[in-house]
């Protein structure tokens, strides 16, 4: 069964579960992106501060016993919901949709405001580079041979204007052990911003449970690519 | 003057506007924290939710007139305020805190989250992109000369474990335009996890400025990175 493939039982229930966080997590971007571009007198700000810090005693009062990216099984969507660039309950993330298919190839239109600046009115360099890690990583994994990253080259074409974006990526060629990918970033203009070009490394256990799999054994779910324990 | 060098009033000045900013930031930086790890049920979430849409309304009463990148003179560190990696103002920065020296080397300890979490336990790789495309640009723009991003390239050495991290950059050598910087990550077990190269480049508006400064002519403060408008 290739990764991408889910049935809708489980589709439902993540969409449910999700359903619960999106309101949350999305007024929590709103909260981000007012920070920086908030002009209210230092006594509202001070106001803010003790409302904020009673929601977050709220949320504090009970704690999932590890990260969220330890604590669902391999495969779990939800394990991704932390994910900066992609996931459902962080905030810190835009987030980003992205659409791929098998062959390798991922999608995504997205938008990028205030709390992403780094030049004036551009996009922070280093935010650019965290989104394509993230673009060729998924058009990696949509093969359905993920791989760690291992070397990621980005090229700076121009200056990457806030606003809506749209990345790209695409898978190039596998080697045993290694895939190589490429990717870039349009602005709404059409003009090409930044392109990557990464290497991933498919980690020894992952290796060998994909070498099963393409002997035709009746192999367990993709195993996790955590590497420290 | 170099650009690393401000007077002590121009300093107090920022520091008594930054204490007003920083409990407000720290506290969104925890209730990012919180929408990771709270395992409170469905109705807490809600009220959550709506107790921090109220906050958002309190801080959107007034806004800026344009982005914060924007709304301060080139050399005004407020203008930083909104960077994604070192902003004080913005609760997606850890933030860094990054000593340098105009000899062009930069380094800073910092702490990462479940909010930058990637695969299981570890940095996401694209974070880890970013903090160094940050770290690269202060140690260039430590030597007088700064520049945007040309090219960035990652080496992936193993995973970044979440928690206390270290980063260090230096400047290799300048060319007439383009400056050559390096840098690593560092985990707290003194393994290299990542290393970068950068080429960094340095727009034709500022390069005037820079030369008329090298022949001692009398110069404004250094002109801005903006390069689009």
């Amino acid at each position: 069964m290739s990764p991408l493939a889910f049935g809708p039982e489980q589709d439902e229930a993540l969409e449910r579960d999700a359903a619960t966080w999106r309101p949350l997590v999305s007024s929590v971007r709103d909260l981000v992106d007012a920070c920086v571009t908030t002009a209210v007198d230092d006594d509202e700000v001070r106001t803010a501060q003790e409302e904020i810090e009673a929601v977050v005693a709220r949320l504090r009062r009970k704690r999932l016993p590890e990260t969220l990216g330890r604590s669902y099984d391999p495969g779990d969507r939800r394990r991704a919901w932390s994910n900066p660039v992609i996931g459902v309950r962080n905030p810190v993330a835009p987030p980003l949709v992205v659409r791929r298919d098998a062959a390798g190839r991922a999608e995504s239109d997205f938008h990028l405001g205030s709390a992403y600046e780094g030049p004036p009115g551009l996009v922070h360099g280093g935010v650019v580079s965290m989104i394509l890690d993230q673009m060729l990583g998924q058009a990696v994994g949509a093969t359905g041979r993920p791989g760690m990253t291992g070397t990621l080259t980005i090229v700076y074409r121009t200056g990457t204007p806030l606003g809506d974006l749209r990345a790209e990526a695409w898978v190039e060629r596998h080697e045993p052990i290694k895939t190589f990918a490429k990717g870039r970033v349009i602005g709404a203009d059409g003009v090409v911003t930044a392109e990557a070009d990464g290497v991933f490394i498919l980690p020894r256990h992952v290796r060998e449970w994909v070498a099963a799999k393409e002997r035709g054994e009746d192999v367990p779910p993709m195993p996790s690519l955590r590497i420290f324990d």
